[in-house]
């Protein structure tokens, strides 16, 4: 199997100024075409630091892509690495490149200073890649085997994200004409509501059977649940689909409706997609999470199709005065129960006149809390023609991920129970 | 100078489905302090991979800090590799962390299975961190000078970026009390509604007259607005202060009411400040931004005592019948216009009961906009006693990036607002 590097240069890395999204669109990339990426490193802005970064990324993978330091400005200062790695006696211009710039300058109205035509030079030992969208070109180097013990090819591509996207397409093309590449395939099944540690307890048997071959991946996060990831690598496309098909199968049969889709996909986007199959539309009523479902579902774009409104009640006053909970439900039973959050998904149903509606009230903390209703604690419920369904949660972690695990437990509850034909 | 390498572990970030935040967080963590990052990589969760890169990374900094690979489940092998690196002979249990793990577990209502128990389980040789919020304890290993040439503490934190960031700080003071550390002292002044680009402009000969010890950086972020920090380092305590001092009140008499704060604030920060201040309250009316407003002023612990509540209306229904926006309004003018969000802001302040209000109506994109209001225009209002203040903005990003701007420059129309005495 072919497998890659990916180095990321800039001191702006380093100092956390500038968080690197660049690795995981080329390794994204990379993967989808078969090729494992085995590292990924970060280097600052020195000569020395790039080199030895460039020349262990050689030794450990075939392919090496690098991003960054191919500005026209003094610290930038990739280009002549290049040429010593490269063993380069000069510099030679690029006429393809040299075009470009001319032309990107001239379109912004910017005379054309020395610092810009040197961009066009490269060094002689290497196969520029045009750029069409910004003034660095795109370099290919390749190294024989006696050089670094494999059969290299290094590409340095420029760091601003949207030209080293635009890159990555021309550098792919590029190394599957120059290497035969084995195929990786993925499937993603992404569960709710069921905590890492019992879900792996409950799938122990299945995991226990896959082939050598298939690898299953845990993927944590408090919004979008926990995504179990499939991959299997050196097999033919059918091959490969008809074996996560089989074992993806089993998988979704032994977590039932915990399952709530696959791929990249997230609870808010199920909720819209729901609701457009239905030419439904839904609101919400919400205490702790302040506003935090409406956000997620209107995070999607089309979300105003389904989605028509809020109200978010933090004070007991908009509970009942706009919401129409009542005055003896909060004495009685306190605002964090089955009983107000009932009120509030009816009320909001009601007085936005949307089909469904989803409600929250619970204890974000740090502060609050009783010895019955803990910090974490939500009660949460979800409401439509057919009735209302209610249920709790106690989440132990900060403010932050309490509010987003208490909203998209809220968007699940409400998928369960639509799908169970119950609200 | 103490230097420091960030390793991230899991195979989920070389196959680019997750972007590692957590090595840019720990990075300016550390940067406060002091300590230098020179070097940032991901591996594999393979245990040679990890041997192979702790080692390197050993070799190469005074401090290695990893995340990630410490789950209950079998595809997460650090813990194993650690015991191989550290020499221990043995597993020992961490009293502590299973206190902590056996709470959480029974708080969510889950049982206590070997797996979890496992989790409090480390290495012989390592200090243990309590983490008070995951279940996967921190652990702190120490290398003698002999072993990678340098006196080294590596660290193990867990990979979820909410706990990674709430270890940062007990790795950061258990690093602060091992190595006597060069002194940095930092200021940051919070601006908002200024591009980087004109607030360079404006502060160039002010960031000419700097001193060479005293460094200047940009933080541009869509909701916390430009920060400006200010560096300056081998110093005396004193000394430093009143040369952060100095220079910090030229540039906020430079910056004006650009200026909303200092240090580890942020927009909804501030606005709860000015309304405990003055025994105020707040509600919102939100169309384009869809609870994101709500949702960060209820993102700060105790904000219900100052915020009410918040109309989402999505829907122009919303708009007309719960917040009593005209329909001649929203005929004549549209909803994303100057009418409308002052309709929209005052029927909120008189539907919730409160002393303020905010609005904002607009297109977040990516489709939808006309000649007139392009994709990415916001119009907001500001409303209390005094009367109710208009403006508009054009951001042009992504519907994430545009809607997060929208809220903070709502909230920073308020701020302006209410301190000219408008409102």
């Amino acid at each position: 199997m072919i497998t890659a590097s990916i180095c990321t240069i800039g001191d702006e890395i380093l100092i956390g100024q500038i968080t690197d999204t660049n690795s995981s669109y080329i390794a994204r990339a990379l993967n989808k075409v078969g090729i494992k990426v085995v590292h990924m490193s970060s280097c600052s802005d020195s000569k020395r630091d790039i080199l030895n970064t460039l020349k262990r990324c050689l030794r450990m993978s075939e392919v090496v892509i690098t991003t960054g330091g191919l500005g026209p400005t003094k610290d930038d200062i990739t280009k002549n690495v290049l040429m010593t790695l490269s063993g380069s006696n000069r510099m030679v211009r690029s006429h393809k490149q040299y075009i470009i710039i001319k032309n990107i300058l001239s379109a912004r109205g910017i005379q054309m200073l020395d610092i810009n035509r040197q961009q066009a030079y490269v060094p002689e030992n290497c196969t520029v890649i045009p750029n069409r969208i910004g003034t660095a070109p795109i370099m290919q180097f390749r190294f024989p085997k006696e050089e670094f013990g494999r059969d290299n090819l290094l590409f340095s591509m420029p760091g601003v994200p949207f030209e080293t996207e635009y890159a990555t397409n021309d550098v792919i093309s590029a190394i599957q004409a120059h290497y035969k590449l084995n195929r990786i395939f993925h499937r993603t099944i992404c569960t709710f509501g069921i905590a890492e540690s019992v879900l792996s307890k409950k799938i122990e048997s299945w995991e226990n059977s896959l082939p050598a071959n298939l690898h299953l991946a845990y993927l944590p996060n408090p919004v979008l649940g926990v995504r179990l990831r499939l991959s299997i690598y050196g097999i033919s496309e059918k091959e490969g689909k008809e074996e996560l098909d089989k074992y993806a199968s089993t998988l979704k049969a032994i977590l039932g409706d915990a399952v709530y889709g696959e791929g990249d996909t997230n609870p808010q986007t199920v909720t819209g997609e729901l609701l457009l199959e239905r030419g439904a539309t839904i609101s919400t009523a919400e205490s702790c999470t302040g506003g935090y479902v409406a956000h997620l579902l209107t995070e999607i774009p089309g979300s105003s199709r389904y989605f028509w409104g809020s109200v978010v009640s933090y004070d007991n006053s908009v509970k009942i005065n706009t919401l129409g909970v009542s005055e003896n439900t909060v004495k009685k039973y306190g605002v964090v129960s089955s009983q107000c959050v009932k009120e509030m998904a009816e009320g909001v149903r009601k007085r936005l006149g949307t089909t469904y509606s989803i409600s929250t009230s619970g204890i974000a903390g740090p502060g609050g809390g009783t010895p019955n209703k803990p910090v974490g604690t939500l009660w949460m419920a979800a409401s439509g023609p057919k009735g209302t369904v209610t249920a709790t949660i106690v989440s132990k972690s900060t403010r932050k991920i309490n509010i987003e695990r208490f909203a998209a437990s809220a968007l699940d509850l409400f998928r369960r129970s639509l799908l169970a034909g119950k609200i």
